[in-house]
């Protein structure tokens, strides 16, 4: 196999690229200087070897705990719960929650063959129970199936412990319009609605 | 700045790539198992540095002259002109052409400064006008503003040589719709009619 077609195959792996983009990042690489190439290359090899999953909240850091854990300026008394690390910064961007995290790692999804064993969960239930004094959990798993199931799940294993359990609102999204919107978010919608 | 977003400024940079894309494929970097990262980031550098022009027909190769120049099995009578390598891998799935290539590395484009001196010209006159007994030469730029203005610059430069100088066909594309072509392609292809 050619360099061109190794490279190529390697820029298909990746999720959302099909053979016509890998192809063409291939010779994006191939006409940069060399030196723009190992900058690429470098950066791959340094997230891959020195970015882990922190030691409280699970999110992806080069420190362990990470910066969120580790701040004295965030509320300690509330988590939010998400699937992935990636959910952390959209929530961040919106300046709203000043509390911490804690990544499942997924979702349950039996047909996957993800069960509550493969998810950050008995790391969570030893968060609320023990070290840090938790008054609320903030369910942010997506609104799928498989994130409500989840919440769902969540919710009867950390309810009885007598702390508040919450959910993310279901709702129209902003610049949204009723007349494309789906019948089940536009049903969600009435319900959450709230006083003015 | 942290590696993760060090990562993602990196993928960002790829045409193409947006932030949101980026940072999946950051994650997606960080989920994999280091010994992948590691093979994308080697494809990315052997690439890079292994991979050249090819000293006649200037596409890109490991070796050089590259295999299609060095074929014994390919017609040394024509030369197909493509804008760039990427172009040759389309024309070659086709099984339609078994002649030589030349890559002019671009397109004439006055406005972005790339003008005749910048592109591999010179080369396909020397390959035209010595080395091989060329008959004819097929330029196939794209069927674009820019691509039209190339192939018309290289006609003047060739025609005076005694070649056979032709262009890719303009037309509805297989699979079109009359409807809904626009009325420059349909006007191309009324012109380029043929016997049945």
């Amino acid at each position: 196999m050619s360099l061109i077609e190794r490279l190529t195959d390697e820029f298909a792996r990746l999720p959302g690229i099909g053979r016509k983009t890998a192809l063409r990042l291939t010779y994006h690489v191939l006409r940069t200087p060399p030196q723009e190439a190992h900058r690429l290359a470098d950066a791959i090899i340094a997230a891959s070897e020195r970015v882990h999953a922190c030691s409280v909240c699970g999110s992806y850091t080069e420190a362990s705990p990470c910066s969120l854990c580790s701040s004295p300026r965030r509320d300690r008394s509330i988590i939010c719960v998400v699937e992935e690390g990636s959910d952390i910064a959209p929530i961040e961007n919106t300046g709203e929650f000043r509390g911490l995290y804690h990544v499942l790692g997924g979702r349950l999804s039996p047909l996957d063959g993800i069960g509550p064993a493969e998810l950050n969960i008995e790391s969570l239930l030893a968060r609320v129970r023990e070290a840090e004094p938790v008054r609320e959990v903030l369910l942010a798993t997506n609104p799928s199936v498989e994130g409500e199931a989840t919440a769902l799940y969540l919710h009867r294993l950390i309810a009885p412990l007598g702390i508040r359990v919450t959910r993310i609102a279901r709702g129209l999204p902003v610049g949204g319009d009723l007349e494309y919107a789906d019948g089940v978010t536009i049903a969600e919608a009435l319900q959450f609605r709230r006083e003015l």
